[in-house]
């Protein structure tokens, strides 16, 4: 069983399939977030802290950090603010972090602070990010976010994107880097702008988890860029990848409507060991207004009637409704 | 390709792995419905054909009509009460009719009366309904709902509820039915006392359209008997099915969560070409009070930024944010 760990000082996270889809929370990073950005470059971190709690009390196992504030001399600048934001994160809440940055000196000097097992988002199929990246990813001995395009763009052909993760995963494995420390992001396209975009990642997780046996994660909302009501078609997208074996995503876990498709996935996909986390989340749930028409919330007409076991309750009726009892 | 074909006086409806999710509105049942079966023996049908109105309205495809109000005598009672019932729904609405019931003679008497080409709901794998159903199922030229249990009840091994949605593939193909015109339901256990449900149900369905070549339907509400918040895990469920490749379920189609759940997953399965039934649903979708913190519901970063080509857009920064577009 493929089980990719992440630490931080005191808090193991296991990403596998057998495990609870591991939520990634991605709202720590100033890339289109120009207040935040401005914030980080004058040194304030309250944006940072606040999403750094508001993230771990939604649910997030795992937390994104990305301190790419700006397009003029990352090299410099970069590595000491991602240090300082790490420092800050683990400083107030105790996840795994992922240290997320394309400037490479950015990920060594984030690797030196972060504390436990952080995960490295990320690696590419080009060849000069595999040449200074996995040497890092050996040295620190942490997993590892590999994407799935190369010198040559992304590809529209999810047969490339494939041969481009498995390069990755040979390449790593010539540094000694096994197969359960790489999650491959098998690149995850706008279904508005290409209506194949979700069959091929539900394929692709699928050979992946099947021949490559390696954890998968995407970036999730970008499957819905350029929708109406954008949560909605997150909500559809995250049990379809989970029942295809993607194991972790990198989210807005402040979502409600997208932590509930999490949730259900997780009971469904047989992760959530007797509904406990969801019984416990849900309990008490109420309808939001406006969600159901007010002449049908009280209708009700269970299929299977409290108090029977379902496996053994015998009824003439053999119509839908007694279906499950028809049996016996 | 697989298309069942069901039919109103007017309208076809084409059940198949490339075509949107198919809903079979299961309201008209007065299983579990006292005061709908007291209407119905009254000659009351005022819920019926509001019922009828209210689930195509919501967005069924075929409406499941089931008249089994009793268990007294229903050989005699059931066929008329049911010939009746259909001819209200149908004079009604234009959508297929699927007709439900456990009694032989009601199947048959509604099948005299049914405009188009109806489903029937149901054949199981005992052989004397095999031997009473399939003879119809051929006279009329229908298809059929066949539920994977026999004289033996329903197993709890997927493997043997296959066999038997084989065997009754075997069985019609002796009496010149073609699998297309079978649509077998792998029976959906309560995920609250069998954590395996799920996955029992995503193997069983991937098997069925892969080796059998068979459309598959389900009860859908079975799933979340017994948990807190059932919406919420019937709206995680559908994706999931249709990701494994369910083609159709019997459900209530009155549920905006459930029924927002199958349209994201046609958007995402690609059978709503260009999202054309997303965005004209959901073009002006406001999100209900109570479904996110209010601190949040302003916050927007998007992946892509608008107006850019996610496939060839290039920037910087190799993080998350700008992934879409790392390739460029």
């Amino acid at each position: 069983m493929t089980h990719t760990i992440v630490a931080s000082e005191k808090r193991e996270v296991v990403i596998g399939f057998d495990k609870p889809f591991c939520v990634i929370g991605e709202r720590i990073n100033p890339t289109g977030r120009k207040k935040l950005a401005a914030e980080m470059i004058g040194g304030n971190f309250e944006t940072v802290e606040k999403d750094a709690l508001e993230q771990v009390a939604a649910g997030a196992a795992v937390l994104d950090v990305n301190a790419g504030v700006t397009a003029v001399n990352p090299n410099e600048t970069e590595p000491p603010l991602l240090v300082k934001t790490i420092e800050i994160v683990q400083g107030l809440v105790d996840v795994p972090i992922s240290i997320d940055s394309s400037v490479t000196a950015a990920i060594e000097a984030g690797l030196k602070v972060a504390k436990g097992r952080p995960l490295v988002n990320s690696v590419t199929g080009e060849l000069e990010k595999l040449e200074t990246i996995l040497p890092l990813i050996k040295k620190y001995d942490v997993p590892v976010v590999a994407i799935s395009n190369d010198e040559t763009g992304i590809s529209m052909d999810p047969d490339v994107r494939f041969a481009v993760a498995k390069k990755i995963v040979e390449h790593a494995a010539d540094y000694g880097i096994k197969p359960h420390d790489i999650i491959v992001d098998p690149l995850v396209m706008p279904i508005g702008a290409l209506g194949d975009a979700g069959r091929q990642v539900f394929a692709l997780v699928r050979r992946l988890r099947e021949e490559l046996k390696v954890n998968t994660t995407c970036g999730l909302s970008n499957i819905s860029f350029g929708l109406p009501h954008r949560h909605g078609i997150n909500a559809a997208f995250i049990p379809m990848v989970i029942a295809s074996g993607m194991t972790s995503a990198i989210m807005n876990p402040c979502r409600p409507q997208e932590m509930e498709a999490v949730h259900g996935a997780n009971v469904l996909n047989g992760t959530d060991e007797n509904c406990a986390t969801w019984i416990m989340k849900y309990r008490d749930h109420v309808a939001p207004q406006g969600t159901m028409p007010s002449t049908l919330g009280g209708a009700s007409h269970p299929k299977i009637q409290p108090g029977s076991n379902p496996a053994t309750r015998s009824g003439r009726r053999g119509g839908r409704a007694a279906r499950v009892g028809s049996g016996g």
